[in-house]
């Protein structure tokens, strides 16, 4: 599957939370930094995420927002 | 200002590309993946973006999907 | 590639219309029911996107609102 | 009310799950494809929303993203 | 129309610019704040929005952040 | 730090739930009306946020609907 979200980065999974219905994963990307995805647990456990995973973090352009000092 | 997105992703503005309403903001961070923002043209005259300037990448962690192969 | 998006429905290309930067896709899903997407020029052109095509909208489920008359 | 979200997509309510402060709601399409949403608690008791009624996906179009295989 | 997102902003629309694909909307709120919506040329069109007009802003819950300073 | 969202509606936190993973926060503006913010619990406790605080909802201007009665 090939899609039109602008921003697929690479990561390993370090960290996975699971609430009532919203689950937390935590990707640690190459360069260090660590992005947080809030998806339903029903996707964690289709996707059988863990941690120690490789994964992507996906991304929509317009979901993007920048800031400057 | 300390926002609650959980994510704030620093890097480097590599290219700039505003449309008639909507401009594109093409962020390098430190391990090398590249992150596409869709602004506002008015949120990047505001901000004074431009190419080579430090900036970050701000999303909300409900924005963010989990992918993997 | 598995993602966690809940939504991935299935339809075809039925118009397509590029802007300065962005674009809108219509899909027409097979219950007749049309969805229309807002994503950059790049991915239409990345993607090969054109008129008749098989193709599938994916949606995130916090993206999802509900309605009642 | 008339909205500017360009998807509006009929159908009926074929599950519902709540969790601490979120729920998520499946809506089946004519076409058989099931959506799914993720709404506040308090939205699915202020539209009163029960399995078996009818109800409406509502997305805006810079929500949708498109996949081809 | 009853829909599941949280907060309509009641306002008065102040000023509207269309692009390509995508127009920018400003609603001035009751206590003088200014709400910007980034829609679609189409549905601009289909609502009959003028400056002048009454109108309100609809935002998902999940698609507000808070910041604090 | 500056931030493109174009929306920065200023108030105070009038209401606070913590689900498992999800909380939401309700921000009353100077005219009255009141912006309710899904956020993860983890940003209300790193921003400190409580009940009769200042705060501000920041919203992308691309997840701003306009809708008129």
């Amino acid at each position: 599957m090939k899609i039109s979200a602008r921003n697929i980065l690479h990561g390993q999974v370090v960290a996975l939370t699971k609430g009532a219905t919203t689950a937390h994963v935590r990707l640690e990307l190459p360069g260090g930094a660590v992005v947080t995805a809030s998806i339903t647990n029903e996707a964690v456990d289709e996707l059988g995420l863990a941690v120690g995973q490789e994964a992507s973090a996906v991304i929509k352009s317009s979901d993007v927002m920048i800031a400057v000092e």
